[in-house]
């Protein structure tokens, strides 16, 4: 969706060095109307293409960018179905965000038709649904996960971090703070319960003026996104957080 | 779908009078279960894939006949959407009819990768959403849609056929001559409502004891389905039979 940042400018650092003889890569910068909700911030979503470009110029071979109107017909009538997982978590505070997702991924992975497409672990539920509607409609693509980039006091990189004032900057660590939290108690082999919990107390306690409201805090089978509820599946918790908090060690 | 006869054959020979250099004409025989309803025929629809691929020996270059558990997944989570054109007509005796055909479709889209695909005129609601969804996601195949084939008679080849009884066989004609009657009366400049009123009227006194139940008779809009009751359009009445019906004259 452009705005790019270092997050992104991995991501296309990283398709170069896998690049493959005689093809391209190309990134796409579009800021897709169908995953914003009504009340979401299409609007104001940061834009900021020429500087983009800039960026791009010795680093991709090729942009696509097109505008709305070329891309989304005045009435799609056939969209993707993102199914029971985009329901869940992201979806469930945000309905039609995955179907927007796919719809707008699909038509890129049929009008670019890439060998393989490069996404971000930030996006985590998204990224395993893509991967998802690659498996399940067989779409010629590889799908390769990048790790997530974080600025130095580990906030991940993302466009809408520029809607933070300094003060909810600072607070928004505590996400970050939290997950890690999770995964140093996953790595001493406590259950999920026990996990949990210490996820909470930390994310609490941290809390200032309650400014961060907690969608979520669960266990997820990372692949398909499903909830883990299940006590006995410690072994496999720093496996499952892993992909989620990148390389942090 | 397999169990080929007369109308897939046609498909297959236009294919081959179309083929481009170093190309493939690819013939998919799968039986979908996908789209069949929960008291639907999977069970007994017809199978002869011995016979089938005789069939096919001069005719085809390539036959993709995959099982289901190579094609479908434990689960699929990831579908596609057919949107309110599929809720109509067709899809609203069989609900999950549509989304069902897309799936598949675009499965083997993906599998096979055609340039051309080539669709019978039969099935106009399949037709028209399958190039709905190829033009809404921008799939990089273009359809072309080929005449049905009809017995001497006039009764369009369709594997079903094999159902009927002798008397069935018989009173299933009066579909066709309903059409027929429908294209006459549109020939004359009629409109829309006089023109269903008299297929009406012939499909009544012809249904010998109640034989057939009518699901619908509607004027539709050719490419997106949608039903036209306007008394105004008597102009493109005829245009919009013609597909149905094929080459009458």
């Amino acid at each position: 969706m452009g705005a790019l940042h270092n997050g992104h400018l991995n991501l296309i650092k990283q398709a170069k060095q896998q690049q493959s003889k005689n093809t391209l890569v190309v990134v796409s910068i579009f800021v897709n109307p169908l995953q914003f909700g009504p009340n979401e911030d299409f609007d104001r979503y940061p834009r900021n293409l020429k500087e983009d470009l800039e960026k791009l110029k010795e680093l991709a071979d090729c942009v696509f960018t097109p505008e709305i109107k070329n891309i989304i017909g005045k009435e799609e009538l056939i969209k993707m179905d993102a199914g029971p997982v985009s329901k869940v978590l992201e979806g469930k505070t945000r309905p039609s965000y995955f179907d927007g997702v796919l719809t707008i991924v699909a038509k890129l992975f049929n009008i670019v038709q890439p060998d393989v497409a490069l996404f971000g672990k930030k996006d985590a539920q998204q990224l395993s649904i893509i991967q998802q509607m690659v498996t399940s409609l067989n779409f010629p693509v590889q799908i390769i996960s990048i790790e997530t980039q974080r600025e130095p006091d580990g906030l991940a990189y993302s466009s809408r971090n520029k809607y933070l004032n300094s003060e909810d900057r600072k607070i928004s660590l505590i996400l970050f703070k939290t997950l890690n939290t999770g995964l140093e108690e996953a790595k001493k082999g406590s259950k999920i319960t026990k996990i949990l919990e210490e996820m909470k107390i930390y994310f609490e306690e941290n809390n200032n003026l309650n400014k961060i409201i907690l969608d979520y805090l669960v266990v997820v089978e990372a692949k398909t996104f499903r909830q883990i509820e299940e006590e006995d599946l410690v072994g496999k918790l720093f496996y499952l957080l892993q992909p989620l908090l990148g390389e942090l060690d």
